[in-house]
């Protein structure tokens, strides 16, 4: 549906925001691209120079002289606005947009147009009042214009986010794309059972005095949601520490006044 | 709390796209712009003139050695990246990532980073894996590498749209800030008596076989949801018509035969 909406520049100055518009709608997925009596010289190294790689909407451009000549298949027309004019005129948000192409577009006699204006001047009074809607991206009101490019990312934003991703575009569950198959439950209780044998065994920990010491461990990793390869490691860690712990136990009893300077040694600090 | 959001741009090339990003920034309200180890010579004049009125930005650029120098106060770190590399990391897309910010920026100890890599190859695996999530910008997987200064963009506002604009975000009901009041329903129905009068009177409208005639209109106009002075202008152009018809009708009794040729004239067509 995405190659149904036009965006159509009206009056713009600077070759360079033509190429960056068609590389914006490119990596939106948008195609049609329409001049309405452009002050810049058209075709321009500069455009092609920030198109980077979608010359091909470049070259495929249909110039005209007025608004009304580039919409005359258009079903719905929304003009972009910085601000509500003299006469009010339904102005939604480009999220809003987003629904109404939604709303339009599965519908194959529908053409939506997405329309800009001058650099300098935006859209005039006339040819607002050619548009269904106007639409207004929400900005900083100290500094409320957007680069031409940076206007029509944010419309081809949410054209793509509503069409296509709308899905994907809630936070998928953590995980959805994991390549290791989480810890179950039971893996993790044994880790929690193996992580606290073992900080006895280190003297890290008292179980007559737990304060709340493996309350604390169990919520920093299940908070981090282990996968099973991540908790093999942490259980490959705790095996290599026992046997550590079993060898110091073992020189302990068997040289004790020898190695007397390690109780000096913090437990906490590993 | 959009003051504590920095945009962190590492070995960046092109001089212009820091200017372009600080644009953006400002456009959505973001302040704080730091550099690590920017390939482009900074400052430099082509930065300025992307940034347009933004240079206060510019001027108050911090520059650092690495990503870790950059971000050693910040709480929330998440990284733009393409794509998901060879190990998983939590993903999410720009919609998620403005909640999280919006979870996490009251609280006044908060700072985040939004961190944007090379224009040719993006974050390193190392810079990646300093972030505690790392964020997609849904494109065209055709075409989808976006434009350094269109991807600030595009968090940027989500940004501004998680946590200045939610309410405003949902389209506000049609009307919101109109200049007219709107007729109300004892206007409308009035209205609708008038234009059946006048109907009939011009010969368009015959009561007794009204096929669907007055319903699709009310449901046109209803639809409109006319302002009281658009209906008076409606209304006028009622009464102006309903005089005519008189006037016709008073020189047709007065001589019939006369202008026999006005019953060819088509009643629907006006």
């Amino acid at each position: 549906m995405l190659e149904r909406i036009r965006i159509i520049l009206v009056g713009t100055s600077h070759p360079g925001n033509i190429g960056g518009a068609a590389r914006a709608m490119k990596n939106m997925g948008l195609s049609d691209l329409a001049l309405v009596a452009p002050r810049a010289q058209f075709p321009h190294p500069e455009a092609e120079h920030r198109a980077t790689g979608a010359t091909d909407i470049l070259s495929r451009v249909n110039v005209y002289d007025t608004l009304a000549d580039a919409t005359t298949d258009c079903t719905l027309i929304a003009g972009a606005s910085a601000r509500n004019r003299n006469m009010p005129w339904p102005l939604i948000k480009p999220r809003a947009l987003g629904e109404q192409l939604k709303a339009t577009l599965p519908n194959p006699q529908a053409q939506a147009a997405l329309v800009f204006g001058r650099e300098d001047r935006g859209l005039s009074n006339e040819e607002l009042h050619q548009c269904h809607l106007h639409v207004n991206i929400p900005t900083n009101p100290d500094f409320s214009s957007l680069n031409l490019a940076a206007a029509v990312q944010v419309l081809a934003y949410e054209a793509r986010l509503a069409l296509h991703e709308e899905a994907e575009a809630q936070q998928p569950p953590f995980g959805t794309e994991w390549d290791v198959p989480f810890a179950t439950g039971e893996d993790l209780e044994r880790f929690f059972v193996h992580l606290e044998k073992t900080l006895v065994d280190i003297d890290f920990h008292n179980p007559n005095n737990p304060r709340q010491l493996m309350a604390r461990l169990r919520r920093l990793y299940l908070r981090a949601q282990p996968d099973t390869m991540e908790l093999n490691i942490l259980r490959g860690i705790l095996s290599a520490t026992e046997k550590c712990a079993a060898t110091a136990s073992t020189s302990k009893s068997a040289g004790q006044t020898q190695h007397q300077g390690h109780s000096d040694t913090d437990p906490h600090h590993e």
